[in-house]
């Protein structure tokens, strides 16, 4: 059988220099591990509009639906705030997920022990938090027509909408209700079913689901708002929470700063299985490209290498693989191992990237 | 001259406990500072709809279109939650918020000194909190036309549009600005400019109103996500965010929870002067109609209290007696007096409704 094949789009800003450690591990598990990938590379974002004068080309897109993971640093930076909407590095990450079909964007939003006075939350209200934000990826306000700055009278008027079919609903709620199960059974969907039309038919469809094949797991509902707030009080009362992509950006965003672990925290966006049985499938930190520290070799690589640990264990059923590579990142955080953004108020000296790198190949 | 006139919207739940103890203090103003306002009572939400079947009855939405300002408690309940969409009881008030046109919701977070440390957050992150969120409240994706639940082939799709024009963003920066420059001067504006093109409009507007009229105020502008991020990481950046009805909505919420001090939010709805001078105005806690605890003299009437002293200040232009109103509360809180909400897990001896709203009145 042919090795398992993964397509790196590096991006922009840290992206390169966090996804070269990337490449070590995955090098690793070749040599040490008989495991061996087949890598393949190419440009995604500003990288490939300063290439190619777009963020993503189709060849890039066609290699993308190949193979079996993409693995994503990160887009975007200040050089391309002047670029027009359409080119724009995030329309390339966009055109993937949409191109791929990536419905169901997986963000833990997970507390690691040794850094849990990072967070402006108390420690009790975070320490041990494990909590998983299933988000849909593929449709409603990001990419529903019409779409558009038009002229009305003598006006700008800028139009966007917000669009869900029963289906796009019904296949990011049953991956909700899957995931639920291989965790602690609990699911609360998130919409604003009070004020928005597109809310209550999320709410119907979600408990249809439920009703149909799902009875097992526990269903609960909430307002958006109401969610935001129930995040930022006492986020442990949640397990799985499902909502969708324009809901899912805020809420999984205010979830992952309230770990204190942002630079560490790795996301997956899955689709429907291919012919190999593998669903389409992309990686990629939570974390932005950090132009501010990008080629200094200060950036923190964990949350793309536990992004890898992601795909190991989503796209080829590698958990335990996967959970090797997590417990090592463990290990060096309890060693005190600490890149400059994972230091305290007290300071201390931090490791580069690159070191960060090779202390978690050495604790592998 | 003819006295300033109220119309009071207890609404449903706590909504007429915690009003009961407002009128005491609209009773003291007229006794005690000669400052008489003349009060007429209606219904909104659930209570409108058991008494005519909608939650806002023509009748009285004339009497609050003629009034100075509305005073309004909280709506709904699960016992409405079998209604249909048209006349559940947050129709009623986004009725009321859209045919009076007040586009500029101001909603403070604001951390009390005595309650610091209910916050889920470290005390140092919040302690002495005091920033104002300028929601948009009449527009956008909470009343953007096509809507509805639509069959399309053999399945139902659900549709809201998210619509702004340039006026209607023009006018909240403005409110946004001329807050500022009354508080530190800094505005925020929070949209998805990188992936919303109504996002794209609304930043260039605020950008071309801060322009022509507010170069005074420092302008920044952030994505709503990373705002979600910052208000959760050091919420003491901010002074004034302006953000759009459903960002607004989320925010706010995440915001006023940060505060620890949810119990005890006010907010302002304000809209276009009126012949008189004073805007079109309505004033309502934060905090919802809490059915949970409806009935039993349990619910904190503070939130409605300072409510009451916003409109002092916004709609009466009397600055200074609403201070008096909220070093009275502040002076009650630093006495030790509290409501069952404001007990911490130490417990201690809570007060009713009504006590709290006489300590209240003792202080003044
Ligand atoms: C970069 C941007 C387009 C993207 C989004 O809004 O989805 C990002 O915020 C994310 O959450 O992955
Ligand atoms: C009750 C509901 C319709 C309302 C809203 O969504 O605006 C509430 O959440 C608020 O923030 O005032």
């Amino acid at each position: 059988m042919a090795n398992p094949s993964l397509l790196i789009l590096a991006g922009d800003g840290i992206g390169p220099e966090v996804m070269a450690e990337v490449k070590k591990i995955i090098t690793w598990m070749g040599d040490k591990r008989g495991l061996p990938f087949d890598v393949t590379e190419d440009l995604v974002g500003g990288a490939a509009y300063d290439a190619h004068g777009t963020p993503l080309t189709d060849a890039t897109l066609a290699k993308a639906q190949e193979v079996d993971a993409v693995l994503l640093g990160a887009v975007g930076g200040p050089k391309y705030d002047v670029l027009d909407f359409s080119v724009k590095p995030e329309r390339g990450l966009l055109r993937l997920r949409k191109e791929m079909d990536l419905f169901s964007n997986l963000r833990p939003a997970q507390c690691f022990d040794a850094l849990a006075d990072f967070s402006s939350l108390k420690r009790d209200v975070v320490a041990g938090l494990d909590i998983m934000i299933v988000r849909e990826l593929t449709s409603g306000v990001y990419f529903g027509e019409p779409r558009g700055i038009f002229k009305e009278g003598n006006e700008r008027v800028g139009i966007n909408t917000q669009r869900y079919t029963e289906s796009e609903i019904a296949r990011v709620a049953r991956s909700a209700f899957e995931l639920a199960r291989r965790r602690n059974n609990k699911v609360c969907s998130m919409e604003k079913a009070n004020v928005m039309e597109s809310g209550i038919l999320w709410r119907d469809v979600v408990t249809e689901v439920h009703q149909k094949d799902y009875q097992d797991v526990e269903l609960s509902h909430m307002y958006a708002d109401a969610g935001a707030m129930q995040l930022c009080r006492w986020p442990k009362q949640f397990d799985v929470i499902v909502t969708d992509n324009l809901f899912g950006d805020l809420l999984s965003d205010a979830a992952a700063m309230l770990t204190g672990s942002l630079g560490m925290l790795p996301s997956a966006s899955l689709g429907a299985p291919m012919a190999n049985g593998r669903p389409k499938a992309m990686y990629e930190p939570v974390h932005g490209s950090a132009p501010d520290i990008a080629g200094q070799g200060k950036a923190n690589p964990i949350a793309c290498i536990l992004s890898f640990a992601m795909a190991l264990r989503y796209s080829f059923d590698l958990g335990d693989e996967a959970t090797r590579v997590e417990s090592a990142v463990e290990k060096v955080l309890a060693d005190g191992v600490r890149t400059a953004d994972l230091l305290g108020p007290e300071g201390g000296s931090p490791i580069s990237t690159s070191a960060m790198g090779d202390a978690i190949l050495a604790a592998l």
